[in-house]
């Protein structure tokens, strides 16, 4: 069998996510589908991260493991050609046997995108979120502090998850701001369930004033999901890449 | 009458355009309904631009006349209330009686956006052209040199045009690659119709090794629409802003 490699694009919009479920339009099984189009054969596509319902990738990454012969090279133009305009196949390669694009992960970045600004924007509403009320851009950053590092992040982690260990090392977390729009920037060695978004949404809080900067260090330690800012909506969100 | 004016940001895609048309949606009808609808008024809206069917804009100028009474604020805030979710009004400011959004313009500034990589994107299709063949950026911005200054722009106006003088003066050309995005940002007193359209279409000739750099200055002299390459799509062309 051989192990091919996908960095894939999608619009997460019409998605509930990656992760295969009942009766719910997904990624993963509208990829697998795909995937039978072209080899003839069922694989199951393992996903770096599992995206949520509405979230955005610019560089996914999957594996799947399939006895076809086709080339890499064209395993891609082929699944290119059958997927939906909101799935693409970005690059593909063979990989070692062992490769699994979730375990195998050395790290993951993804942007969530603000938009602050008191007027909607006409345009790219399923990329932001329009927070309307102004922003203090310094604050969050010194708030952004306290999250970089190796942390347990309980706090930070939804109701749903299945995380036993909840340790991560966020590497970096920066915030660029541009015009109307706030971009947090965020790589880490992975996330817990709707982390990043538990994330923004505190940072958030912190930027209109309802919680201080400081503060941030006392929700990580507390261990507490309810001290944290409401999760902010998927459609803000990006995974940008994944590090191997 | 007091005059106000709007900045304005919409996605182009299922309008015909900003100028009124006989049974077709375009943005100017769509905003004067909505004028309408505030201040119990039909006026007239007078855009900077005419943009085509298809193009965007995240800074287009327009102004009326209107006998209401209402604040700019609260004229803004009620049109963003009625108006569709892909037209947006930025911001409102009453004007002297004799600015005119199109007459009184000093500059304008576009951004056309190329996606230029072999695969198709999952994201964004009504924002950029997908150019799937590689193209020199060098050699681009070689040619733009030709374009930029004040020269008879005939070669690179579209049939169509009710225009009789053709001297225009582009400021700035400016060529960024950023990954698999190409972004021309062009910035002149004036353009033609689909001037930017038709200087894309030539500079990506003049990427893809089909026209030399130094022929765009002959193609300029010789004010023949037949020389010049094709005109670029409309999608990924966008009314940046407006200077008075």
């Amino acid at each position: 069998m051989r192990n091919i490699k996908l960095v894939l694009e999608y619009e997460g919009t019409r998605y509930h996510g990656w992760q295969r479920q009942r009766q719910k339009p997904t990624v993963q099984e509208t990829l697998e589908d795909a995937v039978e189009r072209i080899t003839g054969e069922r694989s199951v596509l393992y996903g770096a991260s599992r995206t949520d319902a509405g979230v955005h990738a610019r560089g996914q990454a999957a594996n799947f493991h399939t006895g076809s012969a086709l080339s890499p090279e064209v395993i891609g133009r082929a699944l290119n050609a059958v997927l939906p305009r909101d799935i693409a196949v970005l690059t593909t390669e063979e990989m070692p046997e062992d490769f699994n694009a979730r375990f195998s992960a050395k790290s993951k970045q993804y942007v969530y995108v603000i938009r602050n600004h008191s007027v909607r924007s006409a345009m790219d509403k399923a990329f932001h979120w329009h927070f309307r009320w102004s922003l203090d851009l310094e604050r969050m950053r010194n708030a952004a502090g306290h999250l970089v590092g190796r942390h347990d992040f309980r706090s930070f982690c939804a109701a749903g998850s299945h995380s036993k260990d909840f340790v991560r090392e966020v590497t970096a977390l920066e915030l660029v701001g541009d015009g109307a729009y706030i971009t947090v920037q965020v790589e880490g060695n992975g996330f817990l369930y709707k982390m990043v978004r538990s994330m923004v949404g505190t940072l958030v809080e912190v930027g209109r004033g309802k919680i201080a900067a400081s503060e941030v260090a006392r929700i990580l330690e507390a261990k507490e999901r309810r001290l944290t800012g409401p999760t902010a909506p998927a459609a803000g969100l990006c995974l940008v890449s994944v590090r191997y």
